[in-house]
């Protein structure tokens, strides 16, 4: 069994990680289902054909996932307790793009444990689709 | 087929909807696995009686996405587009507690058709867990 982070060492300000996830038709229409966000613009090709982007967009929110689990898997890690976070959705992410997301500490409050982020997603042409920041406890 | 919400009447200031959702261990599992959030905190139950709340706690994400279900099912409903969201998270989700997600319009710009709303989700006995605010375009 993996021990909880806290007393452990703290992340250093500048440390980053990422991890890239391809959403699927499959993948996109499970998260609708598990969360009951059935807006057709993510799900129904003849309705998202009629709007402004033209066909299906991933929800942002499932985009938005990708930096819980960069936090909680990889920086700060395991244990780690979300306390807050920004999210600015600047594009949309289509259906079987594949999205990397980014976290880097910005900021750390040691006696605290207390860890601020820079949070973004980008798609694989570079466009940047998700910009925000994360607070977090350690 | 539903048609795209884009042109059609826009909420109005003190507009409001809830919904309530309960997070199982069955659908924590099933987030976790689906965008690959493994941190042991909502998993685990001997790692997460040794972290700060003493038992496995929700993805903080996968409690904000009753916000997005709200929006996009409820109000502004079908058809609108996430432009941002603030998440501040107050308090713990354990598994097997319902949450009650809020969302009330706070500011419209017709013009623009972008509406903003106030977002907040609670347990059951009453301790909001979540607040924030939405920017939605209709």
């Amino acid at each position: 069994m993996a021990e909880p982070s806290e007393g452990g060492a703290l992340p250093t300000v500048g440390q980053r990680a990422t991890r890239s996830y391809t959403f699927t038709a499959e993948s996109v229409a499970q998260f609708a289902a598990l969360v009951g966000d059935g807006n057709p613009i993510h799900l129904d090709a003849a309705y998202a054909a009629q709007a402004p982007f033209g066909r299906p967009i991933v929800h942002g929110i499932f985009v938005a996932s990708l930096l819980s689990a960069a936090l909680g898997e990889q920086l700060p890690g395991p244990g780690c307790i979300y306390l807050g976070q920004t999210l600015r959705f600047e594009a949309p992410v289509y259906v079987d793009e594949t999205v990397t997301a980014s976290v880097e500490v910005s900021a750390v409050r040691a006696e605290k444990r207390i860890v601020t982020l820079r949070t973004e997603c980008a798609r694989a042409d570079g466009v940047r689709v998700l910009s925000g920041e994360a607070v977090v406890k350690c």
